[in-house]
């Protein structure tokens, strides 16, 4: 990947490159995992808590590794990004290290928290309304009339790559705790940190990846069944408010498609539920839409007896109404 | 130290003997921070989790370090301890690991959390009344009944110098992010892990080490301005659980009447908030006891304008009703 506005799908090569460039910039998030917790599942669970990333998410890795990148010409110009909130926080986070102005076009019903946040981490936002309009098209306007570089939230090779380092981090750790994962399962809203992971997980350990998803927007596990990218209805709604791309990203299922072993998909009260278990068992604070690999294997969607399991809870940044609810489940 | 029931002060080269034995054991938290929050603050406010270490919290390294070192021909006869919830749980976990038995004798009142937890890693849970039974009585009666190995809360040197490992993780750890602390806060409840941690800080960093504790239980600040031990009436309540040691202990105070800087005290309130900002700023879950040196900074009880603050969050057992509350504040 020589430039920065490349769409060639990136390989393992690329997800080693930007462990190099996050080194010292991304928190290695830690694994953790409750004997009890496995006692009663009957398998070996280990959470990847990237909750505890800054930022609050994954998206940063991937964001920072776009950034960083940015020649010193191009800088003042800025980035644009348009994201539910995670990524938001990530560019805008990322940005600011870097000394660029970000631009953040996100939907007026995210979680005020995310929204908030992206503020006070220095970001410039712009609302705008999930269900009539496009924030595809709102970003490339804007970067037509700034100049400024669009940070896609999935589809681009250096986001990919960098959200990768999740996988690497895995190999890593699963080797030094001296076990071999059966199998890794991944949160999947455009597929960004699934196939970055999906890439280092087959350069390293070669175990199985599955899709985890909201019920409603199920569009991976649907287009790894059909070969072909699927989309949900317009009138599909979730609680999981990371996860509601409504269709897996063209570059990422170039390679999800290739790699993945299938998908499952939890209700939002699975996803709920499983917020709960993270909170009194793994003490760690996870976001509905981060929390559906955990609760994907918390409600039994796939074979765990007597495995041993990689979840990614991929955010945590979820409003206090949410994890009042979650706690009353 | 070379009788295991040596009841001289540890010195710093235990704590460093301590790391030694838990390695590949205890699991290596990693020390979190949020921008957002430090801006607010007006300083850099690091956070060391041991709400994530086994058990959900820094008492596994304590008791792990004592049991693990246990003769094979003294293991038949098992350990016990008397505990309000998280040392329980270390012991518990501990023995299990290393094929001991445990008791461990509980308050009645103590969080059901902690209770169920103790009992499913394998403890066998006596309950007694917290205020008008003697623990350390029932324990030493059992003891001589069993002649199983009493293992201390925090009295005892290898407890100690395994909760120490704490503070040489702070220390590696600031060391890699490039960062000198100003200095460390610490919970106190007997004293056993701000002992431990003060002599690893005194042997690394050097920075002051200041002890937190609920307002009603603030027997060592009033300890450490006296320069005698000094002991709660008898009707001081508060809702940390995992703080209510009535005295300081006799050899952690006689490290900690020499190491500390001083002591911080913090209502319950203050507690609570704290967990709320743990919770939704750092995604952590943390019991109120636990949060005591994280609400010592957030309510401004010392002032850490322009400083680097490490701050120890000891635990994350905590029920689901108090969560919900802390949420609610």
């Amino acid at each position: 990947m020589n430039s920065l506005n490349s769409s060639e799908p990136p390989v393992f090569a690329d997800v080693e490159d930007a462990a190099r460039q996050l080194d010292g910039w991304a928190r290695l998030t830690p694994i953790l995992e409750n004997s009890v917790l496995n006692e009663t599942l009957g398998c070996r669970l280990l959470v990847k808590p990237e909750c505890l990333q800054r930022t609050g998410s994954f998206k940063f890795r991937g964001a920072f590794n776009k950034i960083s990148r940015i020649p010193e010409a191009d800088k003042p110009a800025g980035v644009v990004a348009y994201s539910s909130g995670n990524h938001a926080q990530g560019v805008a986070h990322a940005a600011a290290l870097m000394g660029l102005k970000a631009t953040i076009i996100m939907p007026e019903d995210a979680p005020k928290a995310k929204i908030d946040n992206t503020r006070a981490l220095g970001g410039n936002v712009v609302l705008y309304d999930r269900y009539t309009q496009n924030r595809e098209e709102i970003g490339l306007k804007l970067q037509a009339e700034t100049g400024a570089m669009l940070v896609k939230p999935y589809d681009d090779p250096f986001v990919i790559a960098g959200q990768g380092t999740v996988g690497l981090e895995i190999a890593m750790q699963t080797e030094a705790l001296g076990v071999m994962p059966d199998m890794v399962i991944v949160p999947a809203g455009g597929g960004g940190l699934i196939s970055g992971t999906a890439l280092a997980i087959d350069g390293t350990l070669g175990c199985p990846v599955y899709a985890a998803e909201p019920a409603a927007f199920d569009d991976h596990k649907r287009s790894l069944e059909s070969g072909a990218r699927q989309t949900v209805p317009d009138d599909a709604r979730s609680i999981c408010d990371s996860l509601l791309a409504p269709t897996p990203g063209e570059i990422t299922f170039s390679i999800n498609g290739r790699l993945l072993a299938g998908g499952l998909s939890v209700s939002d009260d699975e996803a709920l539920s499983a917020m709960k278990t993270a909170m009194t068992s793994l003490k760690i604070v996870v976001e509905p839409g981060g929390a559906v690999a955990l609760a994907s294997v918390l409600s039994g969607k796939i074979d765990v007896a007597g495995k041993t399991v990689v979840v990614v809870c991929s955010g945590g940044n979820a409003d206090v109404e949410m994890l009042a609810r979650a706690l009353s489940m």
